[in-house]
């Protein structure tokens, strides 16, 4: 037996509607009920919203032997031919065996295991049933569906949506197109809806108490606790802290720090706001505060002198593909020791066991219900701004063959 | 596909009262179907009875780590703080993250992991949201239900009901509250509802085949069969034997004993009527049968020198929590001879393979459909029983902060 | 979330029926939508068809010690006493334990673990509730269904069906009930559903792709396509070769053949045409194509001198057991050479690897929906054939004690 909490009563629709028209700016989270019916649009999008070019796996890792995986709940088969990487539905529309199951009998082509039903990489089209012969009526006249596919920052990029794709940049910060940079990174498929993931993402809360015992904070301070306000800029939603409190007191409890000797205050939490050295591109940024996200899903951590970004992918209802890199804009020898460090150290430290901090929460969640509070203004902030821009939903939509 | 049985038409509201007004002493089950309709408050029990004292831990078990159960269907963190142990509902409103996870911060408290939600024990009621300051308007504004709890016979004991609970010993058997004892005892968690662990155990016709190849029973002969009685005493059924029989011929078949040459004969059924020695506070409880039952799921099998009880408290609809002791009204030298003799034998031969085989059992049961016989006048009037005492049922009815 | 294809609108009922009244020689499948309404009978059998006989194990694989077996969906126990084997429905209706979790108290009888009750294996009769003594009212009132059991060619058959069973020779193919042979076999359970099973067996076009990798066929070239016809022939569907091609060219992607310099080319596909030696008793069969298939799910491959069967025996939704013998019409030094080859390399290479790539699709098919091309025809052949036979669909129909 789940525990559960019963829902309440639909609110009337004015209310409802109410957290839509206010203001950009509040100081508290809007909690209109304890589910998430204020947010349509965000409460329907368990798979995530279609539409959007995601990062699903490093390009060296695709190869020719087919590579299955699920995106958005759909399954789709990755295949490399020379540069190009395709993708493909995963799914032979003749008997419903995996595509991802079969050779590579012809350059360009994928064949079913089953029939040998072979199938041009780039448009999807069946141009073999091998087994019937060259004059079998089927041949050409069959398809699965394709998805277009990229290849940027050594990661490849899927589109899944109707009609031209825009380009992969337009979904690829600006800064990461306009510049030169070192990078390094990890992904995974972690447990839990790709939508908590986010809001832990750019959650202003729980940083200061679930990661007040990482390994990665051992040397700095983390507040206590913040003001926050929540701005956009450049289709982005950005985290501003307007009070930074290092200590707190408790009548009845006591104190609440997480100050220590051995412990460094951290620079401003905007990076172009500080005295210490920025890097130029960073400041460029003129971001107001540290932490950003934008749509379908990604999150923008800008610290002085580098840059982690999270991609919340959505796998399936229950799984979400956890896709980080951490970016320093610079070249040369500086580019080198930072690729040394982050294989050293951000990477199990940061991208290892803090993040891991969270995928643990995200796993373990279970709201609606919830009961908001102050900080959670950036959770209702990113909900909705989902339901202005209003995209559209991906509801177990799988494409069929023509 | 599980091999299911279809259920009778509904049997006229006539058939279906009339079992509740039978006399309690009947020579026959009362099948009126090869359901459970007849006993509708039974039927609707698969998570329990709410308004009793479960036992469901041992005290030391318990520190200042939380330790999360279910009960009734009900998660719930046991946490102690000195000599109290307390219980809560085992999830906070926030964002549904298990309070089990958590930290104990401050004295006489629990916090989330995840946002540092700080809860007084005593209370349930959120003293502090560490990560939004002293001043947070959500401070004090948040409660997560709590639990009685009882500390006796070395067991944690929880209370789920409405209102004030009544005093623990209400559900707690008068010889184990007035007297001096030692014990022994053990605890698990087992497969299958806790009606079918309640039935088995006050079952009359199981043990005379089932436990035949127990250790237990090596060296002493059971019956091979009964005709038994129900009476009421005190607010327990108690299986009273009026015949029992030692050998029987079926035609056809054979002869049918547990009789062998190295087997002695047990001591007369009920601990007050043979001639041996008897301690004097079993031969008190003036049992006219050694087996008896009652609310709500608790198990007394008194022997001539010491008393066996079991709870079957329920998990959930599939699990029970199977509580067992075995108890000595004797204090000095013969106390801890028993304890030896329970740690050496007791605990192993009759709590443990014994007991195995009616866990066993109760996994595999797989009713209704059934078929009553004779000795299944003990099941019935168990279940009418419990419908004439009519207890609160438990329906998934999870407690929320207020 | 599993990819689902939906289903299109129930087309006209005229296009429905039309395909039962095709003659019983096409040229393409039947296709007359993606789904499979246009056969009825055969949606609904994902259980199987009643008022057969299965194999379902070795003949010396049941001891006395009970053996639980599911056939179409239904639990049941065999056990042995001397020469004979018994089924019993696997439900003691008393409370619903397994009879094969029981003992062997007496001769010709089972007992219940649980409480006794005692049946007689040949009519499921209740012969004695042990635990109740011989005057127990119950005895000889309650019955288990039990089902007709044979032993033939090594195998206990078992019929699920109403009234008195056929003789078990009706579903043995006659020339395995009218000739001396000699056989080896073996049998699995299987993932997937038993039509899966039985289609993949007479599938034309699957052989020639899937299992040219097949060590089976490692010296031996299978053709690159066929013309295919079915005609059905004492009960059974043949497939009928009309062309075979060993070689084809496919504009813009190349050759495709199975033909290797170290293969061999095979015999004629129909084990009476050709010019080589040709056992006599396959001769006589005078079968127009080595591949049929018949009711209820009998596959049967004649090679010249040895015939391959194997049967689909329904276990439920999503397994099958998977009874495969090879059989070779000899006596004497020639039957003694093929036991040993059986077992040195059939077994094996045969009835090992091959078959398990046929496993390896049938477990990751999910169809419909589907879309059929030419050799398919063999596919809506065998499903008209079926909905033309119009077979007693078995629906979770368990037998119940009376």
């Amino acid at each position: 037996m789940a525990v559960t909490d019963p829902r309440p009563e639909e609110p009337p629709v004015a209310k409802r509607r109410a957290p839509r028209r206010r203001p950009t700016t509040t100081e508290q989270p809007e909690s209109v009920g304890n589910d998430w019916r204020a947010w349509p649009v965000y409460e329907a999008a368990d798979l995530g919203f279609r539409n959007y070019w995601y990062p699903v796996q490093w390009a060296e890792q695709v190869s020719r032997k087919p590579v299955p995986i699920q995106l958005l709940g759909e399954r789709i088969v990755l295949v490399r031919e020379g540069d190009e990487i395709y993708a493909l539905h995963d799914r032979c529309p003749h008997r419903g065996v995996p595509l991802s199951l079969g050779r590579r009998q012809y350059e360009g082509t994928i064949s079913c295991p089953y029939h040998g039903w072979t199938y041009r990489l780039d448009s999807g089209k069946m141009c073999a049933a091998l087994t019937d012969g060259p004059e079998s009526p089927i041949n050409n006249r069959v398809k699965v569906a394709t998805y277009p596919v990229a290849q940027r920052l050594g990661l490849v990029w899927v589109y899944v949506g109707d009609g031209d794709p825009p380009p992969v940049e337009r979904d690829i910060p600006d800064e990461l197109v306009d510049n030169e940079f070192v990078m390094g990174g990890r992904w995974e498929i972690r447990e839990g809806n790709w939508r908590f993931a986010a809001e832990n993402g750019f959650d202003e809360g729980h940083a200061k108490y679930l990661h007040n015992t990482a390994l990665w904070r051992l040397f700095k301070v983390m507040p206590a606790w913040n003001k926050t306000r929540i701005v956009e800029q450049d289709g982005w939603l950005v985290r501003v802290q307007d009070e930074v409190h290092w200590e707190a007191d408790f009548p009845g409890l006591g104190k609440w720090t997480n100050r220590r000797w051995w412990k460094r205050m951290p620079l401003p939490d905007a990076p172009g706001k500080g005295k210490g050295t920025v890097n130029p591109v960073i400041r460029d940024l003129n971001l107001p505060g540290f932490v950003s996200i934008r749509l379908p899903g990604l999150l923008r951590v800008a610290y002085p002198q580098f840059i982690h970004y999270e991609w919340y992918v959505p796998v399936n209802e229950s799984q979400v593909r956890y896709v980080q890199i951490m970016v320093r804009f610079e070249t040369g020898a500086k580019a080198m020791a930072f690729k040394a460090k982050y294989l050293a150290a951000i990477r199990w430290l940061f991208h290892g066991q803090f993040t891991a901090q969270d995928a643990w929460m995200v796993d373990v969640m279970n709201a609606p219900p919830e009961k908001l509070y102050r900080p959670d203004l950036s959770l209702t902030a990113w909900r909705r701004h989902i339901e202005q821009a209003n995209p559209e939903v991906q509801i177990d939509r799988t494409p069929h063959a023509t």
